[in-house]
């Protein structure tokens, strides 16, 4: 069972679309930020600050990144990253469990 | 912004209900367990082993306590108990966010 160890993490919940989506904010020693989430079936469009890497730590979902015509199928063990200051679309097959980590 | 620091926190969800309830665990330096979970709205049960202090950060719902017949509304910032070896009931109206702590 993976762990991250010795971080701290905000008790409040980042809630978004009706609760839809959700995801628990955790900051490491060294100040770097992760989210982990949960994303239920259905369509979203986020937009990005940082670049971002989605880890699908379950579940199933279609991806369109930006500038992409092809949506792209993800499960659990996958990946994929989303460049700063853009935005993507997302189809929530299954419900969908998740590890953001946010780049430069 | 309340955090918890100096914590471990398993990567993966817990998940119930169909992804209508979901939950982090995070482990603090003295062994002790705590689950930061989202509760979509709907009817739930759930079965305690432990004693549960259930603490209410955002949402609204219902809750049926063990041998109780009333019904007792919560909202943000209220908590109640569970005993151990126990069930209780939830109805949600809101999307709700909680901590849960668990007794010896």
């Amino acid at each position: 069972m993976e762990n991250f160890q010795n971080v701290s993490i905000v008790k409040k919940a980042n809630i978004y679309f009706d609760g839809n989506v959700t995801s628990r904010t955790i900051i490491f020693a060294d100040g770097e930020k992760k989210t982990l989430g949960i994303m239920m079936p259905g369509e979203y469009e986020f937009g990005t600050g940082a670049k971002e890497l989605m880890e699908i730590t379950a579940g199933n979902l279609d991806v369109l990144l930006p500038n992409n015509t092809q949506w792209i199928t993800f499960t659990a063990g996958q990946s994929f990253e989303v460049p700063a200051n853009s935005s993507f679309k997302l189809v929530v097959r299954e419900v969908t469990d998740y590890c953001c980590s946010y780049g430069e």
